[in-house]
């Protein structure tokens, strides 16, 4: 019997499913026990070239049309957004009683829990692999394959333009406008690139991870998120003297008081795996037990890896491998615990403007030992008498909150320039 | 209803297995729907302490017994070794209608097409993640996650102990021999190393990872094998000074005539991720398309990650998801198609112990241009007139029967002292 699939979205990826559902025919049905065919569409175009035939399909101006047909057993939902016509067009399927698959973050990180409960309900998959990390397999890995382990930390690099970004800056010493610019150009980077740059892609991703490792709903508002546009090409200069590479981060962690979720650029070790992951890969660390430590790399976005990462789950469906959206039921899923982000414990770096005059490197020095936080290393480099030079330390093990209190204290100088940047190091 | 798990082995495996499913109970219960318990258990000792309580668990001399016990739902086979005691365990489990989960890559290697074929006929399932690459999910991440991709090639560092050697004789310059004996002390190599340093286990992995890839039934004799014990430190400094790392590689990749599967040392850039693995760690690397490329890195031995894999297997039965052992039904696993090593296309890294006089390089570049072979790169450092003295070559493409032809000619040449050392460059 054929699984038929209705395709809301004929972008990039829509496309690109298509294709390889056509092109790779043969295989798909022997790996899902059956063939798998697109019987029905919508698009914003219908005459758009896509370089794909769709005269076979049905097409529909209404995605809720679509979702509710006779014709669909699985609904592939590519269309974006958190709620309006996705939301939309993905409730109606789960109430008609069809299976859901969906790339879309940001509805999964807002309303995954709902929808979740929504499929059980109907008795219905809801599968979003796709979602996070664009065409590697982690969320199965997470649920399925390391469902014996207890999830100690699961954290990464999940934005794919800032990868590209920082690892640009770093290697051609430019600015963070000038890199920007040329990602757009490339098309790494959206016209509108605050999504991504500002972290909020990322923390929908990390919501979403967070959700499955730790058995938790989806909790965006719990997510600390910070991004990328206040890392300077002298900050990057100064961490590679100092070690160290900067890399916009997603960390879920358990403490003592619950789970931290973060996203922020962070320093890493240039001997981390992590430090040498470059330009628009994404990877995935999990520590776990008893399993220790595993790391995902792959492409996190385009045509070619997000389409994966849809026909993974178009396959699993069609072969009846059942999986709840969060890896357990959502009766069993608990609330997250937040720790306050104020409650991290680790080293930071931090980088002043300040007067070049005498005294001043005492003045900042006397400031953080006023908070108790112990320097680890102080980098003044060239000289310009009575003019603003950067000044960078790094701290040894404090907290989030006395750091931010030090800042404000170090902006309160009356040498400072401006008002520092904060990064934390990742000890990974 | 409870699932019911009969153990057959209890090393290290088996105890941590049992350790992880009560420590982690609840957890394992939400992701598999039921809980799991262990009913039955088969060992060599009944009284060994190995840090478990197995009071509780009815105890079977024979393994046979609890494999077609009515008291086990799935039978976890941990013992090892081609057949004996673990295949007739594993037979008379699948014809009982057991599911069974292995960690056994040698038996899987040799008889899995067979044991897949016993399953589907008995309506059961046959899982083997734990052997292949440890903790890493690999063989879900072929089968499921990336159930839409062609596989191009599979590749990866396959075998803890032979990367442990390696990377230690890198950064001490210790000989092979003397790190061995340490590997062996720290319980990393096994008192009769033979399986690990010949590449035998790598091979049983690759065998398994190439069946799953390529949809054909596991084929170990198809497989080139040779290992490390022929890796001087010489050849990992000279490999270091060209700027490679020299790693233990299986490798299956479709070429035009069908599947090259081979296990050996070779030389990787230092810039590739693999070249970047140290230690026992272990890493898949998949080339597919539409994906691309994805990495898969993390513990390949050991106690907790067999457990973890072993684990993932079980939480996937017990939850209900059926997967085929090679992905796909077993009448459809075509037989592999083996593309003969001679006619591999690539790089080589050659060394010839040579008698130090005047005309000896010109001797050996004349035998590598009569074989059409072009030279990349000669070193040789040191002089010791009418000494033997280490030349290293790197060749650009060429192919290995060729050089295998170019490796006989050398011996024959009056100046050499011994055989010359051939190793592969792969572009990774």
């Amino acid at each position: 019997m054929t699984v038929r699939v209705g395709l809301i979205g004929l972008g990039t990826v829509g496309a690109e499913a298509v294709r390889t559902l056509e092109a790779h025919a043969e295989m798909i049905t022997a790996r899902a026990g059956a063939p798998v065919t697109v019987t029905e569409v919508s698009a914003r175009s219908r005459s758009k070239d896509r370089g794909i035939d769709i005269t076979g399909m049905t097409w529909r101006d209404d995605p809720s049309q679509l979702a509710a047909s006779d014709n669909v057993d699985i609904v592939v939902e590519l269309v974006g957004g958190e709620d309006g016509h996705a939301l939309a067009a993905v409730e109606a399927a789960l109430v008609a009683g069809k299976h859901v698959v969906t790339a879309n973050k940001a509805m999964i990180a807002r309303h995954g829990g709902r929808l979740a409960a929504l499929a059980e309900a109907n008795n219905v998959q809801l599968a979003f692999e796709a979602a996070v990390a664009g065409g590697i397999p982690i969320l199965k890995a997470l649920k399925e394959g390391l469902a014996g382990n207890e999830v100690e930390r699961v954290y990464g690099i999940l934005n794919g333009t800032c990868n590209f970004i920082l690892t640009e800056m770093l290697s051609t010493g430019r600015a963070f406008d000038d890199v920007l610019k040329e990602a757009q150009e490339l098309g790494y980077a959206e016209a509108d690139p605050g999504f991504d740059i500002d972290g909020v892609d990322a923390a929908h991703k990390l919501a979403i991870l967070s959700a499955i490792a730790f058995g938790v709903k989806p909790d965006f508002d719990a997510v600390e998120v910070s991004g990328i546009r206040d890392v300077s090409a002298l900050d990057i200069k100064f961490a590679k003297e100092l070690g160290y590479r900067i890399r916009l981060l997603g960390v879920a962690a358990k403490s003592e008081t619950g789970v931290e979720q973060r996203v922020s650029a962070c320093l890493v070790p240039e001997s981390a795996d992590l430090a040498r992951i470059d330009g628009v890969t994404n990877a995935v660390m999990v520590d776990a037990e008893p399993v220790g430590q595993a790391l995902l790399v792959g492409p996190g976005a385009g045509g070619g890896a997000t389409a994966s990462a849809v026909l993974g789950d178009i396959v699993d469906i069609a072969a009846g491998r059942t999986a709840r959206a969060f890896g357990r039921d959502t009766a069993s899923l608990g609330a997250l615990k937040t720790t306050p982000i104020a409650d991290r414990h680790g080293a930071y770096y931090i980088r002043l403007n300040v007067i070049d005059q005498p005294g001043v490197i005492a003045d900042v020095a006397g400031v953080l030992g006023k908070y108790g936080v112990s320097i680890k290393s102080v980098l003044q480099h060239g000289r310009q008498p009575n003019e603003p030079v950067p000044v960078v330390m790094t701290t040894h093990e404090t907290t989030e909150a006395t750091m931010r209190d030090v800042a404000s204290a170090l902006s309160a100088l009356e040498a400072a320039a401006e008002a520092p940047i904060l990064m934390k190091i990742e000890s990974l």
